[in-house]
């Protein structure tokens, strides 16, 4: 395997939502959580072979990016955008302020660029917990249910990137082993329905698949085959993750071929807004 | 399982790659070849857990969707767009054949909606032959070969939907198993880099996943989760499906949890223009 062949195609493939993460609570060690589980379960992982897939709602749980919605200040721009699409203007606001752009609004909807780069609807922000307030659900306390009555939501984490070397970093110490970590989120898109998982974090991984230099079945040269890795990891990591009550946030994906690049990110992923026709 | 609730997560997934297809000549019987395959590896299928995952070059090339660019008779529209766009008139005027209407151009770039329905870049029509003659690929001769020194491209299948339909029938009689049948082609993104694969046609698979009446994990209403099942299963494929000389165009996936369904199609996973913002 050459640096200039970095990656090869799988022939088997292999994923296993791990089933007995505990809920993460903010200020916990999600490195130290996710290496736990894996010793539990009795992984064991191949460099270049195997990576991780955390949602990025486990992540966002760790660093306490709960927001209590009557905390927040409401700016006349989230007030006018919220009543032309009829949402919360505290949730607006909230959007308003991880976005660094708006991109389409309409009844409902408000499509952003979020800080971190990408497009989302609402900025990613969870609202599944709007509906309730965390104080209620005395099974499942976290500290931030000790701190008011909410309504809750939780943004993106910080920087998913960061957490995600991080996480690498800690398999690395703990197993000796360089797996690719993949922090997903579930993403609309323009055409089609249906959300599928994306990266929104990348370390270890090759985010993006660049097959332009390889032949076809006709030893020609192939075109347009650019595959973004990541995010298939992503969306097929979504399969098996599953989301809430049979959540399973970490996803061991075995069998991929990949030489790790500590490079990765997943800003490479992004479409520049002057590249974008749909912009 | 009941029928409110069609889909449960799996836990665990496993996609392997069929590695000996032979190369597959206009006129095949598909059904039969994917039959003969699936046979030869010894694959056992479960109902309603297991899917097939096929790419549509596969498909193109049993229905002799090849068209020999010398053959083609440009309109001045074509003219006009290849003009703006740099780009082969002949295959202009084959994408604006295949298409409903144009969404974006750009240098290098025609973005329309397929007749099909769905969004995608050049109609879905593969160029990688174009570099070349069929003829001169002696050690893969097909029957389109002999016909002419093109250059070649292939246009989609014509009812993706019906073949796998034909698809999954020829596996319901020849092993007693009633199995999912996605056709899959890769896909580019507005705001994202790389192409991802997404499901054109479908049969048995529910193509979305609505977990909009599950609970989440703190017992309220899950938002926004309808996840595009057919899409994400199409991309995890494409994992281990690859592109050019590493091709394995039939991918089994094993470990899904569905109740079959005789109404699916991938017609349900396209975003109505009237509802979408990107339009």
């Amino acid at each position: 395997m050459s640096s200039s062949d970095p990656i090869r195609c799988a022939e088997r493939l292999e994923l296993v939502a791990l089933g007995d993460l505990p809920i993460v609570q903010p200020g916990d060690d999600l490195p130290a959580l996710v290496c736990d589980a894996l010793d539990r379960n009795g992984v064991r992982l191949d460099s270049g072979r195997d990576a991780i897939v955390i949602t990025s709602k486990v992540l966002s749980r760790a660093e306490d990016r709960f927001v209590d919605l009557t905390s927040v200040t409401v700016s006349p721009r989230a007030q006018e955008l919220a009543a032309q699409t009829h949402k919360d203007a505290r949730l607006v606001q909230l959007i308003l302020e991880e976005a660094s752009a708006v991109s389409r609004t309409a009844p409902g909807v408000i499509i952003v660029r979020h800080r971190l780069g990408f497009v989302s609807a609402n900025a990613g922000i969870d609202e599944s917990n709007v509906r309730g307030t965390y104080v209620e659900s005395a099974s499942t306390a976290t500290p931030a249910d000790a701190r008011g009555h909410g309504p809750w939501v939780l943004l993106l984490p910080r920087d998913p990137d960061g957490s995600a070397r991080a996480i690498r970093n800690a398999i690395r110490t703990r197993f000796a082993a360089d797996v690719g970590v993949v922090i997903s989120d579930s993403f609309g898109r323009p055409f089609r329905l249906g959300t599928v998982g994306a990266a929104i974090g990348v370390a270890g991984l090759p985010p993006l698949w660049d097959q332009r230099g390889a032949l076809d079945l006709h030893g020609r040269t192939l075109q347009h085959t650019i595959t973004a890795l990541a995010d298939q990891v992503a969306a097929a990591a979504d399969l098996v993750a599953g989301q809430g009550d049979e959540g399973r946030p970490v996803v061991v994906v075995r069998g991929l071929r990949y030489t790790p690049d500590d490079d990765a990110n997943a800003g490479a992923l992004v479409r520049a807004p002057d590249q974008d026709l749909y912009a």
